[in-house]
């Protein structure tokens, strides 16, 4: 067997064991009784450390050397495999195991004295904790950004993003925060002339739940692999052949469960169309969270928070929910999916608002990893980045710098990756609805399978075999940029 | 490190293993989409082949041998852990490889052809598969009786009863048969008198849900450490502090999901009851398969076909039905629950026919694996054994030796476990009755703690630290007999 084929075959193995602690994973958060907790977090450290110990054995760098050394035996997909194993390994093998156990170790210590600190307002509660964090994530991104040649930072990024770099995201993000405050005003001062939409009353949720799944399928959800629970967190987990969404009911809002659901089906659609025969290797995995990401919100707010959506889906939901009169309209409920508002707090806001949300965080944790930020000025820095970035700033920091989790469980650069999504789902629609002729007629007669089929062979069944800025250019011609994405919110929010 | 806290260490993470496995099993029988079913197949092979790596190490069974001569320095805990881990060990490690994988592969087959067989009662379709495994079963048994210094047939009975005697089994069932043909006669003639008992309608299965959570809360199952769910196949799986039971339901009688839910619940109470501080061990496990199915059947058949029982649960099983008129009073119940039948199907069988179908099967495996008794043989000694044991006999091999999934997938010497449990449960529960004064009063009113506690005190909490036969006496005064489960059948069938 060739070096290259037996990292096939210890891949494979790693692959597997990792399937079964997404499921695994899954079931905590929507299954697990709370009893079950200590025996879960055994079994799952169990199952990281055995995967963690395949891929930094001894052998394993030998074999990568090996395997590189004859790329001229292997085919297209088998080296982007190889580059994907070498770059898991890099990232698994460079850091010391003492330090990822202080890591972990400091993560978890933290996350702790964070949920508390979030609700009791008490920032200098978790400071201590913070501190500790960023101290590692700074060694961290130092070790690695040393193998990978990169900055500290970038070698962050590239742990959820790889191949992310700081002068493209810089680039976009300028961009964006250029045409952003404009644009907030105008969709504002557009909205405020309309009737304010309102539905009220209470939606069952095995209603709801009905609703989702129909729509779910309609949109290519397949149940003979995949499910829909229920979890705190909603998310997307499982595995390709068997994908697992999970969203929360409000009986008193439709639109957040649906519209959640929808967001998760994106992904779960993205995890299911990757490519069958890389099943359990590295490159046929999701190209990274960025274009994961872009998955969710392509079909989340590009597809249905569209008018022709609506148009599709209104009958639809007034027959759900028995509702009748002006508000359950489309054009009402169409102006219901699209407000706008200057929120604090990032998860519940607009697509419009959102990526002021992100470009602050990466602001402050870029500052912060180059040592030009103190966690100690964190509020204040907050305060002043929330005014410039939306105009507005709490005034306390429950609905500030301690709203997220990912500083306080060690998830720095992860934050760039949900505005990167965002323009890499308006470009790709665009370029769909260029490549599909009167594919918004199609979305308004609820027919989703040209949409699906033109993502399946440009994004899905890609896998990781190119690059993201790769992926995006050959899906849609050009590199990514801002364009699509002002264009988009210009469309919706201002004409 | 001692070898023997090296041995603690390895086989901590094996159990680690095992409990993720145990949960994936649970959710591919509840959970998963059918399209998952390969996937996860690949995953649970993987974990299983790493346990089965990690228990078979050449390192394992140095440091056996080294904590062996160490035995003093050991607590009896200890030592009894030690015992149990050579006993895991010597079972995996006995068989060649190759040996394993011809087991693996024949049963997977063999099981396929015979579900079709059965289902077109065609044993001459499934007899080649069922020759080859019985050469292998044959192989195993004497490699693993020579290292166990038993009888092959008693090597396969001790992968899932261990130190299992063909000797005690044969006099216990020598007993039973014995005198089970008269008492049989006697039950039904006694029967024949009453009216038979009919309660039809429909039942919803969230109704008969409902009822099966009270009751199961009130015996003492925890769903903070538990789950009830739905399977084709009900079983109890998970972990001891996340114990997973399934039931199926039948919406034109209640008493199959419920007396099934309470039979899991039995497995289930003792699941959790098992040391905590040996969790992970060889030692804080069940003690073996008869000792499993005597905590169901204890709860099953010696508690929850009581009177008593009924006299507290009938009024709450009407309530829950709106049930009214005499087929719902406590007698009429109870009658119901005590029905006897000469029936060809163990599964549906009751619990005074019951022994017969395992002593059956019990020596028609024995004869196979000691050559007495060629397959090709077994329709014609399956129905002399039936008319001789039963007095009845099926016309067809459906009914007949195609009935049971046992021989078509390796599960050789597993039959005898399900009449031990019988007999421990009555001899426990006789016991119980004399420690605990009052205790059918208690049933009676609804109070399942004295019970509970002398079971966990007595059994649930010793684990695998004595021998079957160490725990039957060392909780019931007496070594295991047939005596109190005669008394309980005559006093139940015949008085």
């Amino acid at each position: 067997m060739t070096a290259y084929h037996r990292l096939e075959e210890r891949f494979r193995r790693i692959g597997a064991i990792e399937q079964a602690i997404s499921v695994l994973h899954w079931d905590t958060a929507s299954m697990m009784p709370e009893g079950g907790a200590a025996a879960r977090a055994e079994q799952l450290a169990t199952l990281r450390l055995i995967t963690h110990q395949d891929l930094v054995a001894p052998e394993v760098e030998e074999l990568l050397a090996n395997a590189e050394v004859s790329l001229n035996d292997l085919g297209e997909w088998q080296r982007a495999n190889l580059r994907e194993m070498r770059r898991r390994w890099l990232h698994a093998a460079a850091v010391p195991g003492a330090l990822v156990e202080a890591e972990s170790r400091a993560c978890s210590e933290c996350e702790v004295v964070w949920r508390r600190a979030r609700m009791q307002n008490d920032f200098a509660a978790v400071l201590p904790g913070l501190e500790r964090i960023l101290r590692i994530e700074r060694e961290i991104g130092a070790i690695k950004g040393e193998r990978l040649g990169t900055s500290p930072y970038e070698a962050l990024l590239d742990q959820y993003e790889p191949g992310a770099s700081v002068a493209l995201i810089d680039r976009l993000f300028d961009e964006i925060a250029g045409f952003l405050p404009d644009l907030i005003e105008g969709a504002l001062d557009r909205q405020a002339a309309l009737p304010p939409p309102i539905i009220s009353g209470s939606f069952p949720v095995e209603k709801q739940r009905g609703l989702a799944t129909r729509l779910m399928e309609r949109i290519g959800f397949d149940f003979a692999h995949g499910r829909l629970d229920i979890s705190a967190h909603p998310f997307c987990g499982g595995t390709p052949d068997d994908v697992r969404i999970t969203t929360r009911y409000n009986e008193s809002d439709f639109a957040c469960a649906l519209m959640g659901v929808l967001h998760e089906t994106g992904h779960a659609l993205y995890q299911r169309g990757l490519p069958a025969e890389w099943r359990l290797q590295p490159v046929g995995r999701a190209r990274g969270m960025a274009m994961h990401e872009s998955q969710s919100l392509l079909l989340e707010m590009q597809v249905c928070r569209s008018r022709a959506f609506l148009t599709y889906a209104a009958p639809i939901i007034r027959e759900t929910f028995g509702g009748a009169g002006p508000g359950w309209q489309i054009d009402a409920l169409y102006q219901r999916q699209i407000r706008v508002r200057r929120g604090f707090i990032r998860v519940d806001a607009d697509e419009v608002t959102y990526p002021a949300h992100v470009i602050l965080r990466y602001r402050l944790e870029r500052a912060m990893i180059a040592g030009d930020l103190r966690p100690s000025e964190l509020p204040i820095a907050w305060a002043a980045a929330m005014r410039e970035m939306l105009g507005v700033a709490p005034d306390n920091d429950r609905e500030g710098c301690l709203q997220d989790i990912h500083w306080y469980d060690g998830n720095w650069g992860y934050f760039p990756t949900y505005t990167l999504g965002a323009l890499i789902a308006a470009q790709l629609f665009e370029a769909a609805r260029r490549d599909i002729p009167d594919l918004m007629q199609a979305i308004a007669e609820g027919e989703f399978a040209p949409l699906l089929g033109w993502v399946r062979e440009r994004v899905h069944s890609k896998g990781s075999r190119l690059s993201t800025a790769e992926l995006v250019e050959s899906a849609t011609g050009q590199p990514l940029g801002t364009a699509s994405f002002e264009r988009h919110l210009r469309d919706r929010y201002l004409s």
